[in-house]
């Protein structure tokens, strides 16, 4: 993993030291966990005796490199011996991070006699009547699948579904605390696309929507498409659709703070995955006519022999009118926009310096951009993907107003013009006054934007004629 | 469904009256309520004007004829005014029974950094060098799949997966409740024995064991089967191993009361069902040796030809020695022990009575036993499936404690003798001196019992060689 600049939570340690009591023995050891690059966090007092503190240094590194240079700067001072040193962030993670729990007292006979055998059988059999009870009496109504096969993680690639299950736990954790969602990881022992397809139609009765995440492109967009055509509920694919809905948001206020129109602009994709091939529709969708998007082979145009796939051919023949052919750092020249959505080193600092006046960066590769914000203090707009930066491109922006909005009125589907109406909603709620280069899109600790989202793809889900349920509202038992 | 005695909490309704303000009204409502046989739970003031009150009356009835009928017959009381009538039991059910909430917070962007990106990227990588980390860095150690078709859903049959999920979420709050487990209902579509395999093998990297819940036989005892050998983690048909574990520690108990041994009893037992083979084949385990089961055919004995399968022919191999023939009320006389794991009407009262001196009859049908408890004042000990008579025999006594012990161990599979050692544990839980008729079973709120079975099964998981951590009491990042 490459030095990402600056310390972050990321790489944070929590380190026990057992410290001489002498005066100015915390200065030294702060002042030497400075010198190496540390940043401190916060300490705590373990335990005092008359000769010897103990003491809890939380500090945060830029790397992981550095994270395991602090303890060893630290061991060789004199009057201070590391305990312990733990991982903070793999701490967060043992024995996973969601939990199921009951919405209900379980304490008495009654209960029981209630939730489970036999007055459950009363419910049961409500429902097996009429399956469209299952809407009001059970969890479908507002539980979310989190599907992965782990092909496409963040930027790490195929890492197979047990590395995937810490993202998913994360999305699950993001979906209740943003849309007051019930998800639940499901990650898959299978990469084929059909096999993938019957597994998450087999399982869908219990939901009320399909996320789809972080499958490698072209089969991902396969999957989604006979999901979407089996199944009466949500399907998503959120690489592709979150993403393009944060980036269409990001880009209405960035195009406000420059004074430039999506139909008279010139994009540069690098990376036409999933999320690349995603962004490019909905940005068309929003009016958009001149993108050029690229991969490891260069720009893709009509005709392009090397390095096609279906899903390729589509992008040629709707895209890069002018026809630009050759390496990404010709198709730079003179464009407004470069949204970075492969990995980190596809494009140079140089490379961006091309690019019209008054140009706009998402650099969105994850965890570690395409190119580092520090590299790029030329470009009047710059987004990430990092929560770490300004300008966070977030699909947690996203997904949670998404599917509240769609599980609220029964969505059968989500339609394209739902996932505009949700990018204008985020994109509303950054004040015009606060508007301006480091703040084009609101923070995802901004309540209003779930609400705000939700509200708007109810709507257009009614609008649509997607809806199954209209006054939604009203408890119907 | 059938009237089933007296009045029960699965029969319960809020009524909201209006009455007059005046002497003995009150008195004179549940005098009524009474008279056409609800029973009084709680009442509760709502309003008070001069003239009138509002008030919510909770009433349980005995059957869902009855709920019917108490409203109506308030009706007709002068000075008194149904305003609205809800079912307590539909209530519970609303909107599902369980929610997927995290166990960290997500508050500041810090959080955010660790729990996802770019934080988890870390964590994931870790997995995806060493798989078997999900144990420690994901919900995997805790998690368990309640799998179901529909096809056997209590005692109401094939009513399909989306009636099975009040059922499973049930299954799932016990789990929380008494085993500390999250468990997580699956509903499937497909009801193919080998798509189920699949299915439940794509879809197991995110679990720690699979609890198979309610599928019909004999296809059950293929799919658990099929999925023991393609899976490293506890596959367990509840229906089968839940129901023998308690019916087993039941029957310990009840015979130290009648002072038989399993090897010199008579058994009967009705229905060949998933349960049926179950209690059989653990019952042997234990040392019964005249176990004699009974289909709508009669007895199954070795040659039999009508209403045959695979599992019924390995039954009529290992049951029955005197190759007793013909309707269960031949098999019936001079038996010691009954146990019905069939459906209501399957064996008469007077049938009963033919069995030997202090005879033994555990009554399991789900909701409604073979036969009423009132009816059969003759019998020695009487269990029941249901939480409202004495000697519940629920699987909820098993389950939890079962899978917390093999989880806790990471088993690869759960053994015969660890179910054997599961029962004892439960029987164990009776304090001798207590133990009586009434009394041969643990409440299921016995907090003691999931523990004494989780340390049972975890000790024998060790001895039989299928734990994978023998010091299951430390931590390890």
């Amino acid at each position: 993993m490459i030095h990402n600049g600056h310390p972050s939570s990321q790489y944070s340690l929590t380190l026990r030291l057992k410290i001489s009591n002498k005066p100015g023995m915390l200065g030294r050891i702060t002042s030497l966990i400075g010198k190496v690059g540390g940043s401190i966090g916060s300490i705590d007092l373990v335990s005092a005796q008359d000769s010897e503190l103990v003491r809890d240094i939380v500090v945060n590194a830029a790397s992981e490199e550095q994270a395991r240079k602090i303890p060893q700067a630290l061991h060789k001072l004199k009057g201070a011996e590391v305990l312990h040193v733990s991982d903070r962030t793999f701490l967060v993670h043992l024995g996973g991070k969601i939990e199921v729990v009951a919405k209900i007292p379980l304490k008495t006979r009654d209960d029981l006699s209630m939730v489970y055998t036999p007055g459950v059988a009363r419910v049961c059999l409500a429902i097996a009547e009429k399956p469209e009870k299952a809407w009001n009496l059970t969890i479908k109504r507002n539980t979310i699948a989190v599907v992965s096969d782990g092909t496409a993680v963040l930027g790490l690639g195929d890492i197979g579904p047990y590395g995937a299950m810490p993202v998913m736990e994360g999305k699950a954790m993001i979906f209740k605390a943003f849309g007051g969602l019930d998800a639940f990881p499901i990650c898959l022992t299978t990469k084929d696309p059909d096999e993938i397809v019957e597994t998450v139609v087999r399982i869908s009765p219990g939901f009320g929507g399909i996320n789809l995440e972080d499958i490698s492109a072209p089969r991902c967009f396969e999957i989604e498409e006979k999901l979407q055509k089996r199944l009466d509920i949500p399907v998503m694919h959120d690489d592709q659709h979150g993403t393009a809905v944060v980036v269409l948001a990001g880009l209405i206020n960035a195009l406000k703070i420059v004074k430039k129109r999506f139909s008279e602009v010139k994009i540069v994709i690098s990376g036409v995955g999933a999320s690349g091939v995603g962004v490019s529709r909905l940005l068309m969708e929003a009016g958009a006519r001149n993108i050029i998007g690229c991969d490891r082979a260069g720009a893709i145009y009509k005709g392009r022999k090397e390095n096609m796939n279906s899903t390729k051919e589509w992008y040629a023949k709707h895209t890069n009118p002018d026809g630009v052919r050759g390496p990404i750092a010709g198709a730079l020249k003179g464009a407004d926009i470069f949204l970075g959505l492969s990995g980190p080193g596809t494009v140079k600092a140089s490379e961006l310096k091309r690019m019209a006046k008054d140009s706009i960066v998402f650099a969105m590769a994850n965890p570690t951009p395409e190119v580092m914000p520090e590299e790029i203090p030329f470009v009047k707009v710059i987004a990430t993907g990092r929560s770490d930066y300004p300008n966070q491109i977030n699909n947690a922006l996203a997904f949670p107003g998404i599917f509240r909005g769609a599980l609220d009125v029964r969505a059968s589907s989500i339609s394209t013009s739902m996932l505009v109406a949700a990018a204008h909603a985020i994109a509303g709620t950054v004040d015009p006054k606060a508007l301006g280069p480091d703040y084009i899109i609101p923070s995802i600790f901004n309540t209003a934007v779930a609400k705000a989202v939700a509200e708007a793809v109810s709507i257009d889900a009614k609008r649509c004629g997607v809806a199954r349920r209209r006054d939604h509202n009203t408890a119907d038992v």
